[in-house]
């Protein structure tokens, strides 16, 4: 059991390499995609599977997609979602059709919201959220799950190519709303090739790495179907500001959402995990342990985009040159600008999403 | 596991009161229904789960529905399908909204039917021959599985009310294929009161008693959506005339199939199982022993109507008077002439095929 990753639960993924070898999944290696972005360059983006079937696709300008989906439930967004967002924004860019999909259905079965209800806030919050944080919705379509029939049309006939204990090795359980939820996923991971064969890349955090897994066994046991295997980018967890593991809505010192009031975002900042030494005598001397910096790690990870800013902070702070207060005091900055004008663009993005392409019921 | 019917299965049953105390179904009582036909008024209609719904409803002329599916695999239907047929038209005669769905989801993810074969077949033949069995298509909905989007949106969603270990208590076993099968019948079970809340009839052989017990599971788990619970009515297997316990595709020589060239069925009705005695003298002296005897099951079950002629046969037969080769000869009298009417009356029903009311897509 101590190789199943739970996309539903909460299991800690306590060593990135570890499970690059325990799944044999391929180390992520920026230099063969163009113009790396932040998350890749960085390493945020560790990991992936089928990379190179995706760099060619862009290298030779075939067809290929990227595709997500977007729970819509609650009324925030985490910097998980951002790295979703700008990971498809990437693939995008390097001409990729791209799909978003509301989980409207799985917000239904798991967490009790309505399909009227998801519907709504997905095109209030969800959607304007993706648009503000860099998806581009003219080149995007999006559907509704509970409007795709083809997508429930293959998750039923899909359950018949898996086992049950195919489905528990890789999930660990086969509860039947597992199994509803996980087939579902794959009718969407391969519904852009429903019409015409082609890659494509899902970019997840590591935790919804079994979905690719189940999509890629599938497709191997329906070969003459001729689907391509879909690849994937699985990116690291943001850490908790508390240090612990991974950001949760159970420590909401841990979280900082998206939006938040920049002065709520800041407070937390200030109360983070820090590096620094517990004597400013001693941060002169030996300067900050900057693996166990949450606050430094957030920014590398979202709030500096300029990789020689960043290095220029990393040699202050790590040299004791820089204290974590004056970390901090950086930090709280550059969040307040980001999610003051990520609020504008909500706002500016909600306001067309009449505009918006959907696949219609059927 | 000794409690776990299999619907889709091998699992014989041997003992029809057991399975009535095992799963605490009600026996079959036909004084509380108006005018009952022959399966109901012989035992062949065995049991039942909530009879007296559908009883005072009928009594009451309040509102109640009769569903049903058609699995739209091969070219052939069997008397299973003709037991089901006629009780729908029963409860249709007593004021029942009537559905019958063609469960082309399951015939593609089970069989490798694909829906617009499916769908061909349905047409052509399955929908026809329940007509000439006695459905009234002018009082009946249809719908194609894969055209009830709200189905499939009830299935995924009553996939969270029910626990691995509750699925495998009713299934023996939670595969993927079995829990699509299974929660999208829910779904099924359910539709007519999606917009109506009623009491409802499902007339299944004993084999399919878990898709019922299931629903009525997540009926009670879901009780704020007041759905009624879903009554059924349980009829035995027809014999197979090997004197195995259920007609079989695997035993050629145990199955009538409908429609057959009557001289087929002829031929395999002589060599059938009877309750005749080894020699003449015998059986003139002792008379036959008609609970071993498959042909007069079958004159029983479906080939002869009126009670009086069926006593008159019992007592000849039962006393000697009457041999088994007497009796096979008025087996296939009468089954010619029921699958020469039968043939006419699904050729006649298939010109109608574009006069029937089905649901649309979406």
């Amino acid at each position: 059991m101590a190789k199943i990753i739970d996309p539903w639960g909460t299991t800690l993924i306590e060593d990135y390499s570890k499970l690059i070898k325990d799944f044999h999944l391929e180390t992520f290696n920026p230099k063969i995609f163009p113009n790396p972005n932040r998350l890749m360059r960085r390493g945020v983006v560790f990991s992936g599977i089928g990379l190179k079937e995706i760099s060619d696709a862009i290298k030779n300008k075939k067809s290929f997609y990227v595709l997500s989906g977007i729970v819509p439930s609650g009324n925030k967004i985490h910097f998980g979602n951002k790295m979703v967002v700008e990971m498809i924004s990437y693939f995008q860019k390097q001409g990729a059709e791209t799909y978003i999909l509301v989980a409207d259905l799985e917000a239904e079965a798991a967490r009790g919201i309505s399909l009227e209800e998801g519907r709504k806030r997905a095109l209030k919050f969800h959607i304007p959220a993706y648009i503000a944080l860099g998806l581009d919705p003219k080149k995007t379509i999006f559907y509704f799950q509970s409007d795709n029939i083809d997508v429930m049309h293959a998750a039923y006939k899909y359950s018949k190519k898996i086992t049950e204990a195919q489905f528990k090795a890789l999930y660990g359980s086969a509860t039947p709303s597992k199994i509803f939820s996980a087939l579902t996923q794959v009718g969407d991971i391969l519904y852009p090739q429903f019409k015409k064969r082609m890659p494509g890349i899902i970019p997840v955090g590591v935790d919804q790495c079994p979905h690719i897994l189940l999509t890629r066994d599938i497709v191997n046991r329906i070969r003459k179907e001729k689907f391509f295997l879909p690849s994937a980018t699985f990116h690291k967890y943001t850490p908790s500001l508390n240090g612990h593991f991974k950001m949760s809505k159970s420590m909401p010192e841990s979280l900082i959402e998206l939006p938040e009031d920049p002065k709520i975002a800041c407070r937390k900042i200030k109360k983070a995990v820090t590096g620094g030494r517990d004597t400013l005598e001693e941060h002169r001397k030996y300067g900050a342990i900057i693996e166990k910096d949450m606050v430094f790690e957030l920014m590398k990870q979202h709030l500096i985009e300029d990789d020689n800013e960043l290095n220029h902070i990393y040699k202050e702070y790590k040299s004791g040159r820089m204290t974590s207060g004056e970390l901090k005091e950086i930090a709280c900055k550059k969040i307040t600008v980001f999610m003051i004008n990520l609020e504008k663009k909500i706002k500016k993005a909600r306001q067309n999403v009449n505009k918006l392409k959907f696949i219609k019921r059927g």
